[in-house]
């Protein structure tokens, strides 16, 4: 049997800077560079959520989209979007927000808000147009 | 060895509703909101076919793409490309026809007419630029 | 002076199908060709509003964004999204809907309900990917 | 004689607040919503850089792409890019950055910089996919 | 009165390389750098043929969009794509192919070619995803 | 535990033929139809390197995005941009640059390249924007 999952793009406009606060400001630039700029910077983050699960037969679906958006956005958007990423967010406090950080945050938030209705497949997220970091359950 | 697929990216307009005909209207539109609206609306779809197979040492090539674009075209995209999937398709007929069971029909029918020259890998079809629905094989 | 605009790109999908109802069907399709089919197809639009107007010094914005987002989906969105543009929408009634004909109807739908914080200085229609039909003030 | 123009786009990463540094929070957030946050959010900025000028039939080139890439990125990007726009650059000093104060301020940093090899004709800056302010000589 | 225009996107698949035979290797290398590689390298390019004209109250259309990919095909795609423009191309030759010069050869070729039906407006045509060349009429 | 990749993605301009030496140019024809253009003729390439490793608690990240780009220029860009693919590169000789070919020799190189840092996971390569080839460790 062929597998099969949906998928839904969202996006977020979020600061951030790369920064260890046990290292000194001279080795936070060696190790990030340009990313550590004390003040910050920032990204229109791209996310996508791949979820598989049981095809409903009566309505043809895995999930309904807009539930799979609602639960996205009331979970991770809210307290992200619009946000410096190192001093506003209570889940990732203490993570320096790496694209892989991030990621990785993103999935353990949202893997148990989709359960059992859909289980988390893949969660892509990118960064720029040029790079991405990507969580995957197998 | 590393896997190797290749794939093509093609495009069709297509006007549907998702309707449950054994359902009265008004519970069609609790379980399918606005996209139950009876004279339906449509989308520019984007379907991705990946192929894998047999590198054929000869032409360098798994499958020439022409090959691949002309039978999604003669199986698949003369029936849809400008119709309406409620009403127009008879491979259709009877599928309520959200992504999901979109994607799970064409592979049904893409994935025999691609044998024995190639093996349909996945398949990714875009409602939206901003949601999916994919099978893949594995 | 340089000239200021700000625009946003918006979308919307909707069922639509070429039709003259004065001509026959054999004339219909070989004005309109596949365009011309009875059940319809559809697309996802990509609507682009682009503004001209006085930049307010305390706002630094010609007009807030959110507020052109506003006013496009109350006075256009909420009536075409969804929807099939030959059959659903009072202003459209007896307009031809090809992407001509609906940025026309589009512009004259927008520019009033703009003005005066706003000028309406082009609007972009994309059918797909691959055309569109722009309105322009000048 | 048709009109000749060239153009390069470029992308640069920034964080940034809406702010007006006169009124109280409260005032601030009632004008810029979610974009008065105090520690910021940020974005992804697409920049297109518009010229014009004569072709020279020497290089069949209005100006060599490279050398507009450079001035671009000597004289605005290297400011800009993974900075604090509200904080980080001395050209921005008292500015709010909002999409058309940016545009504005960048047009008056390239304008002469281009000079004379080439005329400044539009400069697009994209905020985020959906949004864009424009400046442009005519 | 507003003014309006239709436009076709197409793509087309060429190589290339920027030299003039009238000069030394070296001062080719110079002028144009890694462009001036004597083998070649290559491009998909992305043209866009934006027209203005009547709209003919019949169809709704300023002319079928059918129609204009027809003439842009057979009158000039069908002349460059897959082709080397340094070698293979009647009209261009003599030319150097930058995209200034390319897009200037576009329009003289396309302008007689779709009048009276249409007026070429602009014509953009992207060398990569981050350059282009415009023509326009005004 | 879920696995972890995080890509780049990159460009390149060549131009290439399909051809088989050992055989008639008409044989030629017949195999890569306006592929096989004695002059060649070229593709902006999109390349998307995907790799996985151990996250490395001190930076957040599977390795630096930036020594990923270096060594996929280093090893991979700096011979093959605006370069002849059939008859620039060293690697490539003999081999009949289909995508496939390409996306293989690649792999090839870049797999050993990276490692002990990063496992390379997936290869993908964009020959225009509607075909790729891919190849993956799984």
């Amino acid at each position: 049997m062929p597998r099969l999952t949906i998928a839904r793009r969202m996006t977020f406009s979020a600061a951030h800077r790369l920064y260890d606060p046990a290292l000194s400001r001279a080795e936070n630039e060696r190790l990030f560079g340009k990313c550590a700029n004390p003040r910050g910077h920032g990204h229109n983050y791209v996310l996508e959520v791949h979820v598989s699960g049981e095809l409903d037969p009566a309505s043809g679906m895995i999930v309904d989209l807009k539930w799979l958006k609602d639960v996205v956005e009331s979970r991770l958007l809210a307290e992200i979007d619009h946000r410096n990423l190192n001093e506003d967010v209570d889940f990732l406090a203490g993570v320096n927000p790496t694209a892989e950080n991030l990621a990785l945050a993103f999935w353990q938030r949202l893997e148990p808000a989709l359960r059992p209705r859909a289980h988390l497949a893949r969660l892509r997220l990118w960064e720029t147009e040029n790079n991405f970091a990507e969580v995957s359950a197998d």
